[in-house]
């Protein structure tokens, strides 16, 4: 029987000229949507899980398209509460060469930002729940949101549900300083932290050492002692980082550290052609659980979760469009793109 | 020289999807600008006048796109304030035969919604301005909005500018209550009054004895009695009503009546086939105001003005990209649609 | 709590040029999903009901995407089994003005052509369902298929679920000898059944006196003479024909009639601008088994259905993108598309 | 064996809109290939026909375009000479409702327009030819063109191979005066002659009493007239004429003459809702030269090149796409338009 | 005089979502043609030959239109035979990065696979023509299909025609055995023998030591020996192997050798940005087929075949869309891809 | 308060096949407008100086298409001639990997190739204007346009302003040595000289020693060489020259000098992932203006105008559609592609 996984936040209409338009040229944008929770729903649905994503959306039409894209791939969506005044939105125009992805919110206002602790019935939702996710975005919507996050949090713990969180620190939301007060608290309640190479210090404050996240390189050394901090911190199982090296917005490199049990794990590295860079980091934390709800070894774990995610960057959408056997072929080391027929 | 003319209102980003694609059909929507009072300046720039069309939007490359989709019409857009968080939206799903077309409002928060009276000074705006225009969507996105308008028309008012105005009831942004209240007090700088079918029954409870908007049919003695009531409570020099007989979504009649100096004058009536709807009043108000500012006498005023609006409802989008030519070719009785090479 | 239908048949490959270009002029093909007890099963999900479709699928991409079809507009997929080489196809050329519609089926060999009364458990499919529905194109697949329909047929009525059977005859699939032979066996198991105003004739050759499909024109009289001859022949409880009268491609008149109980029920009559006239039936059908299951009355239920149907002429693709609101709005009397604001 | 039929005009690009756009609104082109004489050759060779078309085209890229346009419709390209230095193009928006569509030529200097009578050996073009067909628009081009048309007309009277033309005539290409001078000259060797319900008086001042084209009604009697004048005139076997009712540039009625041995065949007269009207006179040439070299009675003749050319309305491009059965099924009686399966 | 080449096979429709979409995130499908034989006649005829392609296409308007995609190119289809009940599919996606290409074959039951030898009388399709070329994977489509490529080569070979057949093993066609099989019949009338760098060792069992095909790396000694033992088995003239050297799904490397009269010529090598790898061997093919028929010597044969077959990977669709000037500048070694003026 | 720019020359429409497909797979083009002149009023207006575009265009739709691109991004159209017959083309297909971007010219007889003196009045437009920009492209339309540019050229002089011009060699346009013996004229009155690496020797002969501009090497010393005898030969204050290392269509090397009071400036280089490579050198040009007028360090300045078109490279269109900020980040040193949020 397949296992069940909760993911808790916001989705948004995505808004995307075509190709490489700029948004000041574009007469088109394609309308999909997209948010970190979501991404990582979706990811273990089409891994086949009986993954369930818990948001608020409105009752008109544009809400009900933001259910049916999650409903499209198999994501259960019974447990979303309908009501509010507004789908939050994100424009996203795509880089190229040295000119950088642009992503611009419109996300205040919306049913989620809107919503209130009476919207959700953890108990009810947490029934036969294996896993529970979240990100460090949903809190930063509000302090109501921070509330719900709390009630989520402690509902799964007192059900002995495994927490996941991505730290996905989010400056337009909030303050470092204010990140740093909210997600202490909810960490403590957090099973296994994911967080890439910055957030680490923008939320708490812990830094890789010699790292300079615009140079293409990256210092494994630093991420060592960056996991160790935060699960002597918190007291995370898990501590996953991802590691980004950024030559140009089209090749990125691509790799991640797993920490466990006192112990290091460094996946492969990936040279990226770049599709889609957004919902990298989610479908990361999407491969992470799915790895870790069956029982992966650490060194597995860690190269099915890189793997899953280096797969992501090939596809349009925030969602990661990728099956279980795709992910392996990958992550068993044929990296080569031969057509498959 | 060309008259020179100034509209204030909302521009918002107009997402449609393309065809008839229902909105939980669509993965692209077409992404093009409108808003009523900018519409009126694009019909303007159009027929050659210096128009100038006065809001707020943010500084971000979506502020920046409605801006250019504004001068790329020739529309004069050096005195539209910068700032604010985000640029309105509306959803358009085009309607056809029995099902009607469809309008989701997500302009709550807008940067013009926002704005203050110090945004603008309308005393720089208004040098050697002939013509002022505005709608009674303006004044309902706040009371802030509304103080703006008021200092506008005050402004307007003591050099001497003509004003004119479109009623333009919205019942998604405010009550009938509060419009009859504000546009009460508006009124009575307005010069010019612009209606359709049922406005003045929203805004000031007057009524077209005998009329269902939903027939098909309307009843001329009951407009003319409806503009005698609005010329008279306020003062109004001339009042037009716009009259749509709505057989389907893809087929209207068209026309209206002008109430000038005690005498009414009726247009010709044309069967549209219709490509786009939305826009149409304003494209209306601005043949109106054209064939005002240009002396047009009061019968070839409305013929005017009704066949440049009926053009608009053959061409995609907010905008009515017709020239002073088209419109008088068709008033002038060539309504057969025969190639032009 | 929502009632339970089971549609069972064959979803295939729609083809179609976009707008109205020729099969031989296009380069691209709109690539969505359809077939008619699909259609019905999408309707009844838009109208809130618990519809599960039934059917058999390849597991490669394209039979994933079918189901995601279905999925996406809240269909329960658990029961399609999942097997076989292909996925059916029907290319579809959209007409205009005199020039018709053209449909060229590629539907041989498709996995449900090719699927065994051993790939469905009706046992378990009909657990807690209230209504059974297929088409008359189900059993003309194969003798294969017209067991496994004869088979779910046997464990509807004995679990007493109404059953439902659109004729729907298809001469590219079967003769008209063949079709008599299976459908009157069928037909002992229905109890509503739907047909269009050719299909009595083509099946059982039940002929509605003096009308000419071709011209337009339909003849009351001739139907209620065919609805009863189905009744008496079959014993159905309910008999439901549409009416199309043809004007061109673009322009169809729409009706229907409703035999119950000894009473013959005719519809208010749509002249339509057909936007998509595929899946026009379906619809139809759709909107017969929500009434019937929500209790309405003979006149509301053929009002309701032939609304539900036109509403779907004006939308693309096979799958009828309506609510029980907006359908019931139309049978109410407001057919005049003006927009919803 | 299928009869030999050459057309000799300028092939030019066809630059569109798609849709409904304006050209100031468009950014995209649609972009295909069509021209009076190229039209004719593609109906013909749609039938079955063995059509070459004879023209100059560039030997660049979109010269070679221009020639695989034809090739994939079955033309043979092989008498197209290469050389000189552009496409000619027009640029076609389309009208809709009250809204006439739009045509800018940009074709001066094109290959064709700057071809020599050395560019065509005759003789060897007109090897076991049956049909030769050219329109009044290639010898307005130029008179380098003229002279090459005169050269082709004798060359094809000498061999005995039957000529029409149609009339055709372009006020951006020549004045009036030349037109009567020049096709004069030219007309004297046409059999068969082609004509609008505006070319006969353009070119040769020969008028229909009482018909204004602007109306959407013509007058019968009239066109008798006006092609009992032509062929006395000019000693034409057969003259046809279209009789085009423009309602709106959606809507038209479509019908013609044929005037043949003193006697008059009317054609049906069909309401038409327009895809696209470019290249509708050129298909009804194709129809005519169709029947004409496949003997049918007059009646018939004239109905099947109405029928063609009726069905090429709904069809986009200016190459009428469809088959002899096609126009037989329409011309027979059935334009009701209902679906193919 | 241009020499004239038969090629036979299967033309597919190919459908494929556009840009980088996956299956199951597309609602529209690029629509072409193409097949491994049908793509070989295009290259040539694109470099002038007489190239016809004979085939079996049913008469319905998609088999219309894969005999006018070859027609646009200048192909001759009047060989190709008309009947059966479709036409092949092959669905294609796109891979990127690591992301493969995926293909999903819809071939059974094509109007080709159904063809028997009375539908081809090779005698007649082989009049004055110089070379026949098929692949490896026409016989695969069943015995009949064999039996009619035995006919053709039977033929061929009496009239004197040069035979090449490119290996192109399909393993969803047929065993490794059966190919083994019908293949060692079929290579006896073979001259010139193509293969890539997994045919030999699929179909005969011929390996090269020291080649992992997924590591992007070939062994140059290792194609010797399988070329010379291909060439002593069978007595082929010439064996052409391609070297595909895969880095990801957007970069390749890729060269090929020859082999011929006991001497080896190895092509340049080129790093190649796919944009479109399938036809890639069929253009190699192509190139082959066109320095051999015009006399290149071997090593500017190879390097001609390498410089063709590298442009296709810059070309959308299954067909090389060059001339013979743009191979000749690239395989002159201008590989800098400056822009044309 | 802004800087005054005008710049002079032809704006063209382009007509593009999307994506990579080639002109004669093509059935669309995407239809905008760009010519080196104006692509340089373009980058200027958007980094938010006061240009003017002086140029002729028709006053068709075609015409107004193009003046409405202009303003769009807020470029002065008010000294923009109208009249004449038509707007120049200019196709445009994009090259990938080995295979190059091909260009074909239609701009013969175009509006501003047909203009006189008498459309310009140099003397009102160069009112209050500090920069004056033409390229060599211009004087090649004709010895008239060659009469305006020289009008300009005194004019500005007269007045103090700063001449800029772009040697841009066409040799579709003009005989190298027309070029020479005009550009010689024109050179004296100017001030700063910009030139790829090949335009110096097209048009004056002036060689880099040891350059083969389609190996991918440049070399350094030679264009020292080259900037210095420019310099001298005309007393340019400076002398810019663009220094492209073509490695394929998709991948360049980018890099410039600057050569100012005797000392050479050579900016940082960067390896480019082509998006559009037209308007490459334009978007130098309007950095060098730029930064010229604002007084930049001639590192400074040479860092700007290649980062400014470094970006370009990267945006679709003739037009750069970059802000001062993105430059000056990408001229600081930020190349890594990196997601704004």
């Amino acid at each position: 029987m397949s296992k069940k996984v909760i993911t808790f936040g916001e989705i948004m209409l995505r808004l995307a000229p075509e190709g490489y338009f700029r948004f000041v040229q574009a007469e088109t944008y394609g309308a999909t949507f997209g948010g970190g929770e979501a991404n990582v729903a979706v990811s273990l649905a089409n891994y086949g899980m009986d993954a369930k994503f818990v948001t608020k959306l409105p009752k008109h039409e544009i809400g009900q398209a933001a259910v049916n894209s999650l409903r499209r791939y198999g994501v259960d969506t019974s447990f979303i509460a309908r009501g509010g005044d507004r789908v939050g939105i994100y424009y996203l125009e795509k880089g190229a060469s040295q000119r950088p992805s642009k992503v611009i919110y419109d996300r205040a206002g919306s049913s989620i930002a809107a919503a209130s602790t009476a919207d959700f019935n953890w108990d009810e939702i947490f029934q036969g729940v294996d896993w529970f996710h979240f990100t460090g975005i949903t809190p930063a919507l509000g302090d109501n949101v921070t509330e719900i996050c709390l009630e989520a949090c402690k509902a799964a713990k007192e059900k002995g549900i495994t927490i996941s969180c991505d730290l996905n620190y989010r400056n337009k939301l909030w303050s470092k300083e204010k990140a740093k007060e909210v997600m202490t608290e909810l960490c403590q309640y957090v099973d296994v932290c994911i967080a890439n190479e910055e957030d680490a210090s923008d939320v708490f404050g812990i830094k890789a050492s010699d790292t300079d996240v615009t140079s293409g390189k990256v210092n494994h050394e630093g991420y060592k002692e960056v996991a160790k901090k935060l699960a002597d911190q918190f007291g995370f199982q898990k501590v996953a980082i991802t590691l980004r090296g950024s030559i140009s917005a089209n090749d990125n490199n691509w790799a991640a550290m797993l920490y466990v049990d006192g112990e290091y794990y460094f996946s492969k590295s990936y040279l990226m052609h770049i599709v889609d860079r957004v919902g990298g980091g989610d479908s990361f934390g999407g491969g992470l659980i799915y790895a870790s709800l069956n029982d992966f070894a650490p060194q597995d774990t860690i190269e099915f979760a890189v793997a899953a995610s280096c797969l992501k960057h090939s596809i349009e959408g925030d969602f990661n469009q990728v099956s279980v056997d795709e992910v392996l072929k990958l992550a068993g080391g044929d990296a080569s793109g031969r057509v498959q027929r």
